[in-house]
């Protein structure tokens, strides 16, 4: 099973990655990042006025190449990309596993590259939280400061724009983080999170599910994509107390993945002590397709 | 067109490629070492006490997979090893071009590695004058002191035995630099060679051609190969004057490559200033067999 988590800068791809791969179990998964797959290094692209979201500072055709060497049960030996010393270093080998989990910011981008995946996610958080993660992350583990992430996320708005946003069309489900409209929660309130899902593969019947059991928290409402077709549209709220997001979690993994099993622990993690509902749902959707389709 | 050229270390087939390359155009040629493959660096591979010889210490698969693509013409992000430092650094981009040339500790190791060739050779010189070239290679541009060298050479005794020179059985041209018994040339006076032709390929008519034209440098033999069966051994002098070496060369060449063009300048060049007429030839019967099977 192939999955592509797909994303800008910073939308949450290794936070939602991780806690899939913890809950299937790590020496069950190869992780990749296409983001291994740029072409230049920091230097050189800050020599070019280039941003890595720029398909060609990419060697996109070794990342379909691997891709499909990889759906198809082969090893690939991986480029590596240091996101901490923005350097092109050794290569790494990625045996194939019975789960494959791919993100990066362009795995979704070519036609060859899409039909390699089983299922697909955009992870689309609103700009303004995208923004503040990449400051909080870029600052304290890619050695910038917040001056120069901002003039980065300026220098990056056009190729985001370009290359990165347009493969949203391209995903099974959409997870989209945001505030919502007239709450004033306190600092450090989970978001809450909207989460599309797209009738390209069979998706769990969700109305069914929550007309029959109770949440306050998960709502689905019938929908118009961005291309005006009907969508599912789930929307989660991070704000509820621990213990009704853990029932609401209890219930979904329950009806959607496994009812003989408990929520795997890592499910929602987005910190050493912090969680997040909105995250768990969409780490158990995934689970639902990943595990089905092992099965 | 695939050329395998194998060898232990310092067999001269670094030397062997180069003059090769130059001779097709260098724009025409993709040139691969195997080496590159090495899983281990020089650091990882001195606390586990393996050599590069052993082909566990290869990503042999990995080798395999991208000679595969390179025959299919494709391209592959091809690992790399620094000789000079005994580090593995960035990969790089191999395309696919006209003339494939692999050179390389194990490139017949295995049989899929072998099937990707059009033509192979193994460079064979005697152990003295290896080791002569190896230690002076070694200490001139790898960072190793003499000493070194010849302990290095003693600690891989045993794996060049096992798995470099059984590959010598499977190449289709055999080239084996020695000193010729009896003769006390002066310091300095090029080595001779004798080159296996094997029935393999089809090689071009050698005794037809050495029947109906004159040089003494150039001797064909019927010979019994270390298997028993017949082959035949060209003995190719290196103590002649360079100008009865550049008619014997450009015999060769009219009768087996090209009639029409002068000798390639790069053929048989061994440094700066220095030619050997049995590299040359040995030059020449390749590219008879890369220019006829591009053609």
């Amino acid at each position: 099973m192939m999955l592509a988590i797909a994303g800008d800068s910073a939308a949450g791809k290794t936070t939602f990655a991780a806690g899939l791969a913890e809950a299937l179990g790590t020496n069950r998964c190869a992780l990749v990042s296409t983001d291994d797959y740029h072409r230049y290094d920091r230097a050189e692209r800050h020599q070019l006025s280039i941003t890595p979201l720029l398909p060609k500072a990419n060697y996109i055709d070794i990342m379909e190449q691997h891709l499909q060497l990889l759906a198809s049960g082969q090893p690939v030996l991986k480029p590596v990309y240091d996101h901490a010393t923005g350097h092109l270093v050794r290569p790494e080998l990625i045996e194939p596993r019975e789960f494959v989990i791919v993100d990066g910011l362009l795995p979704l981008h070519t036609k060859l590259a899409r039909a390699c995946f089983d299922v697909t996610v955009y992870l689309d958080p609103e700009e303004e939280v995208r923004r503040s993660w990449k400051v909080r992350r870029d600052t304290a583990s890619r050695g910038y400061n917040a001056e120069q992430v901002v003039t980065e996320l300026a220098a990056r708005e056009a190729d985001s724009e370009r290359y990165i946003r347009p493969q949203r069309a391209h995903a099974d489900l959409v997870v989209r983080f945001a505030h919502v409209d007239g709450r004033a929660d306190p600092p450090g309130t989970p978001l809450s999170a909207e989460l599309l899902l797209r009738s390209t593969i069979p998706q769990p019947d969700l109305a069914e599910i929550l007309d029959s059991r109770t949440t306050g928290l998960v709502h689905l409402r019938l929908a118009r994509d961005t291309d005006g077709r009907p969508v599912d549209s789930l929307h989660v709220h991070g704000y509820g107390s621990p213990e009704d997001g853990a029932a609401a979690l209890a219930m979904l993994w329950a009806a959607v993945v496994d009812p003989s099993s408990d929520v795997p622990d890592g499910l929602g993690r987005v910190g050493p002590s912090a969680h997040s509902l909105p995250l768990a749902v969409g780490q158990v959707l995934l689970l639902h397709h990943l595990l089905a389709g092992a099965r």
